[in-house]
């Protein structure tokens, strides 16, 4: 959750040493900004920052603050950014025939619960658009049985042509190649269940079933080359009973697989999250 | 959850005895009926059962099961029904200004994840009626400044012609009088907050927020009489930390509702419900 | 949970078909025994059944109950034992180097939350030993250096004069061997972590880190000839953040690891469970 | 959780005013101190800052470190403190019959699972006696049924001849007086049940029982001059079904409070909680 009054997110990191933060603390006193929270955390030899606030000075641009910062940056060769707390990051989703997901998405964008501006919802399948349409939303079908190097190429004339802070998985089951992933610009969150322990092969729930497993789960992650082995956002399960037949399961799976999806969108647009070397530091 | 082949499901409660299972399960043995999932609870002198299964002889009508089993259930006193798990529930939903809750309502009887025929929206506020207008579900827009009788008497003619199962407050921030409750012959499910301890009076966020409390709940259940006294149907909690504000706290309050309801929702059509003075059986 | 006032509990599975309700609980009409919980559930050709009630007739021994339900078991080829909800199970304990799961098990024992009758504590290391030897309890060192054929037999000689009605690993970290597995004529239940996503091979937390996991879970099993894939009996995870480093997350483990272990031993003395082709039914 | 390399812990709290954090981080980093989780949060006009790390430079004592800082803290109006995280904080616990939580703090004690010194256990029942006497611990059996002044000078002689840096109620089901809480200079942790909503007045399991409560919880709070009332450190629930009967709500209860107390025990031990005005920052 963002304080009430904050204007300002600050993210960061950079290798760890002495004194990083009255550094960093040291430039916001000096320009009056009045830091609400911050947490600064440190593992193996990098050092994590995230700091909201507000200007207890003249107001400042997004753009000014990055300038102003950039000196202090280059020196602790860090990585940053600033961000507006009220700024809505504009979204792109992708999704199959699986609804709930997508629903879960629209319903919390209606809502206003996701601080999100959805653009467009694009789909190797027809099934959402009658929903999609009637919320005047722009929607995109574009199949994937043909050529994966033609229907990729079509995806990312759209996503350059949107440019959104954001792509969102919402359940879609097409594997997204490296030629795709390198080419996409802005991160990419993913969605998929999980079991203790995993089954691996066919048919996942059926072996969940006949070893009588008790709890499903789901994990967002952000893409990578690796399939399914990206950062980690966000994790929960939900509890089952023998009486749950493996189409029960399924049914629960995709319940808590939209929750999940929507906290970790939820962290994102918190701007909670950092990435670094296939871990997410994701502050509370 | 429901067996997948399940065709026919029974309650009924009655006073408890030696040989209550034996007599009931005698007659559906006779029926050839295939008992897939069977709960049984007693407690304190009431006998509580909940069958479902599969016909293997003849396909008979709900209505044909209720006839016949009409003269054990005159013997043991019992009150009684069958169902057909496919079978629909006519819901009317009732909201006020407040979205997340029946936007949650409105997305999973979209995906399907809730069994139910939704057949209108009633709001004493129009902020949901554009989305309830897009989707050609019928909205009634039934202001309640006026006198109680007059606006309840409306929604009651509502009611009369739809004639739902089942009546749903997603967050309808009215009381009910007791000549409404009195007129309404369907079940009707509410849903509030709840918490960890308790807070009376104004403005329980804010009482709640300076004793520094870690859990936010909500609970569903009956409307009765007694203002949020009805028997309980459902509850959950989410975890909260010093860092939500007011306002955060009101935002997992309102996402705990929704999910709380939903959960509520679907024991009701899976017909897993038994109310019995003031208290809920909830059979898994 | 078990009812106050149940006498007998009875558990038992058979090939399903119609009647078998009727067929069995109308032996216990006869017998005047009054069911307070019943619940019976089937899959895929099975039919499993759990009652717990009250001898409104004269008491009757465990034995007597069990003669006289042959004929009916045979017929029904079934599986099916009657138990006394009083009565103490006898458990044999083995345990490592690690505290955390066997003194939960000696502090339930101790406090009447497991109702377990704790005969002795095995252990291939002698941690334990002082703590054991104040309670008054059987403690034997038996080093896990030398032949496996040796120290297992050792084992097993104590397990014979015992007789327990169940062994509990509670973290013992030595593989049981086949032979073993094949002599003892108890079940045995183990507690092992679990990851959404599993990390196979070493270090298990070390890759969970880098991944950046949210969950860790444990998992209660019986034991079978499968080293960690036998029945599932209970599962749970709690939550953990970026700031646990690996051995934070080795602590957390450890708690969740001795909740489940304990959750899944009060299931097994309440005759909840039931184990069926790699699968285990676990009734509320 | 504390990083595995702190070697010290620092908690302040103090008016908020723009630049607190450059001005207490600069501090550190002037002492070659290497902070390796900071967490600050401010709300209502109020700093909370929690710091640990470890020397980079020389080692200093908390004593010379708690010198040092002593003008910042009077320029800022701030309470503080140091804390060395390998220090054990020396405990004395109160009990009455009630065994499950007593025993589940002797068992952590000897697991390690705490960090603490248990020092003394005092308890106005003699239920736990044999088992504290044979872990070599104090034992001190203060019956209260004479008068209030007595018993509860004869319980301060002890506090005061240890000095324990906590007390911790286990149960212990004796209101403490207003003069007794006077006298004591330490922090008291005690936990009692929670039910969502409450029940007020006799037999609270009872009447959840009769509205069909689906889960029970527990609060760990300091303990005030208000019954009950303290600043909460956490809190945490369980998930019951109509099956269980009010002695296995009992049950319940007992096992989550049990649990709940030892998590707050455990921030406890990690110098993650500041107390101010009725509420409690509770670092992650």
């Amino acid at each position: 959750m963002t304080q009430p009054s904050s204007e300002i997110i600050f993210l960061g990191h950079c290798p760890d040493r002495v004194g990083l933060d009255a550094r960093i603390t040291g430039f916001f006193a000096d320009e009056l900004f009045n830091i609400l929270d911050l947490s600064q955390h440190s593992e193996r030899g990098r050092f994590f920052i995230r700091i909201e606030g507000s200007e207890e000075g003249e107001r400042q641009a997004i753009q000014t603050w990055t300038e102003k910062f950039f000196p202090i940056a280059r020196e602790l060769e860090m990585e940053y950014s600033f961000h507006d707390p009220l700024e809505r990051l504009r979204v792109v989703m992708f999704c199959s025939k699986t609804l709930s997901c997508p629903l879960e998405i629209l319903s919390r964008w209606l809502s206003g619960d996701l601080r999100i501006d959805l653009r467009a919802v694009i789909s190797n399948h027809g099934e959402i658009a009658p929903i999609v349409n009637k919320l005047d939303l722009p929607f995109h079908l574009i199949a994937t049985t043909g050529e994966r190097a033609e229907f990729e190429e079509q995806q990312l004339r759209i996503l350059d042509r949107i440019g959104p802070d954001l792509v969102v998985l919402a359940r879609y089951m097409k594997i997204l190649s490296g030629t795709f992933l390198a080419s996409v610009r802005m991160p990419i969150i993913n969605i998929h269940h999980s079991f203790l322990p995993s089954f691996i092969g066919n048919d996942p729930y059926e072996q969940a079933y006949r070893r009588g497993v008790k709890l499903i789960g789901a994990t967002a992650h952000f893409v990578t080359r690796e399939l399914d082995e990206g950062p980690i956002i966000h994790q929960d399960v939900v509890r089952i009973g023998h009486q749950f037949s493996v189409s029960d399961m399924k049914q629960v799976g995709a319940d808590i697989e939209k929750q999940v999806l929507a906290s970790a969108l939820r962290k994102f647009t918190e701007r909670k999250i950092i990435q670094w070397q296939g871990r997410t530091v994701v502050f509370h």
